[in-house]
């Protein structure tokens, strides 16, 4: 994939002058590490020659990978983590762990050392340890998780995905402003389409949680950009540059268009060794089918962010190889360098407080404790 | 498509007698209506010899169109309804229409005159004159939409696809009932497996609703069968026979899906008329892409059955061509000659008051209205 497009430089070196590391890297976390996390930092150290990465983990183990990768060991300081935090450890314990790599890495987000900070690890404990140690913005009530997915007209950003199981009118709403900063950091739009996701797209489709979202976020300063309801459809229709819903739904969404999409590709290999002739045609469009592979590629959208707190904190998937690890990074690196966190601070600001939802919110489900 | 394969001919025998007509079906419903319904009924009354179809319409549009098709003239009995529903009436004003197309049709199910309807006219309407005519089963708290979809291991039962935008642990637990029954019935499978649609596979995800009908399907008759929580990626993986979900996130599952599929076979569509050594590969692979494109048909696919009722109600989608109408009138044929109403009052009896959900049921959002 070629690097992530220049954009005015100003944001990011005023970012990278504030915190000593661009990014804190988890070298520990994922089923691959040490060596896929280090395989994804080259690369990342190539697309980003000027960033410095903060690298943690058990030295006696990354150290040496370390120095076998040149352009990975000329940018990156290897601080010693003791722990790791393993794929089936509770959050609970994992907030106890003060010494795991995953933990060090967030420690550095917190103390301002590094800009964010980029894990494969245990996907539950990344999230538990980041609204701990980095803590949720004081004027979010629930962080979120999103992340970019394709569409036939280009890539949409999705959240929450997980985060909140259930939400209320006053989270969507959040989830909509930071949605709009996300993918004016990251896609570099400067001016994202938004909608929430609904099962129709007529006014009074849906519950009521949503229809008040609708009616606050027209009335709000993102309104003019604001698209009302779509449809699950128009996820990879890519009707709106932001799509926002809870992280129930959201999570559904997400899965049940990647196992379509997957089970696309398992028939088309089927298809293309079926017969000989077939076999044939697969040779003579290969150019333009890996074209498309490329673009579809899972590892090109790697990297789900979790939004709404006081510093970038991303989750690589746990499979990730290099170019997976290295996309979350660029991820990470494009919210360091363009400001999302200032242009998250402003857009809340700008909800002003005759937009603020209705003060009596509707009634939440009584276990509303976030799922995982 | 070749036609549903023969099964045991007791049950349809038993059902065809009980009802004058095996179907009624609204003329008048539809982008293509009459041409396009009628199209559908002639292949349905070559795939199916021995039902008798009562057909539903304007008798000067409907009756000229008749004639001209030898096979559908011939299992159709005309009966004529001045007014037609159309796309944009509210379900409130269709109530009023006493002599609609589609109020008919349904009449002729609610008398016992036929075994089932198909309509692919307004689905807001069909929903509304199905409830308040056909009336829901007694031991059934609400209908549910279902369709079948594509898997890699097989068709797939997904419910409910929007009847209910919110539900409970009742509403859950029933419908895993009638999709238990309609798989039977319609996929002709003896023990389909069954699952709850969820943000992961571990017993604690979800919310309380999600893990209280778990807890009951397991104890449930079905409990040998039901597989617990699948997740997104689950419904085209195949990994039940059916999924299980609320209208909310039925809906936006389906539509996410289809909208992944789409944009796969547009996305297919461009590499193959990229360049000429793509467009030849595509030539020699053709016969192995055609079987694909056929399988996946969206077609294939057609026909949402409004399950729970004291009848056989499926809505075509509005567009439909011939071979779609068709394959929803193959739905309701299969209903009806595998009794799949005695399948369900089974089910429903089956689910012993030990099984039935606890009395004190977690609370509902205030605005409970299904969205269509």
């Amino acid at each position: 994939m070629p690097p992530a497009p220049p954009r005015p430089g100003q944001a990011a070196a005023a970012a990278q002058a504030a915190s000593r590391f661009a990014l804190a890297v988890d070298a520990m976390g994922g089923d691959g590490a040490p060596e896929a996390i280090l395989d994804g930092v080259e690369l990342a150290a190539e697309r980003h020659p000027n960033a410095r990465f903060l690298l943690i983990g058990d030295e006696a183990r990354v150290g040496p990978a370390l120095a076998r990768r040149r352009r990975a060991a000329a940018a990156c300081t290897l601080r010693h983590a003791p722990d790791v935090i393993g794929g089936e450890i509770k959050p609970t314990l994992a907030l106890r762990m003060r010494n795991s790599s995953m933990r060090l890495a967030i420690d550095a987000v917190a103390s301002g050392e590094a800009g964010g900070v980029v894990s494969a690890g245990n996907t539950g404990a990344l999230m538990a340890l980041a609204k701990i140690v980095v803590k949720t913005l004081p004027e979010i009530d629930r962080p979120a998780l999103a992340a970019i997915g394709p569409s036939a007209r280009g890539d949409v950003v999705l959240l929450d995905l997980g985060a909140n199981v259930q939400c209320d009118t006053r989270n969507l709403v959040e989830f909509a402003v930071m949605g709009d900063a996300f993918a004016r950091a990251v896609l570099g739009l400067t001016a994202p389409t938004i909608g929430l996701l609904n099962v129709g797209t007529e006014e009074m489709k849906g519950d009521e949680r949503l229809r008040q979202a609708a009616e606050v976020l027209r009335e709000s300063h993102i309104g003019p950009n604001f698209r009302g309801f779509v449809e699950g459809n128009d996820i990879t229709a890519g009707t709106v540059d932001v799509i926002v819903t809870d992280g129930f739904t959201g999570n559904i969404a997400l899965k049940t268009g990647e196992g379509a999409l997957k089970l696309m590709r398992d028939l088309l290999r089927q298809v293309f060794t079926s017969s000989m002739p077939a076999r044939l045609g697969y040779l003579l469009a290969r150019p333009a089918l890996d074209r498309l592979r490329e673009w579809m590629d899972p590892r090109r959208y790697n990297g789900a962010i979790l939004l709404g707190l006081n510093g970038v904190v991303v989750k690589s998937h746990g499979s990730a190889d290099a170019l997976g690890f290295a996309h979350a990074m660029d991820v990470a690196m494009d919210m360091v360098t363009h400001g999302f966190q200032d242009r998250i601070r402003e857009g809340l600001a700008r909800l002003s407080p005759a937009a603020a939802p209705p003060p009596i919110e509707p009634p939440r489900l009584a276990s509303a404790g976030a799922g995982r």
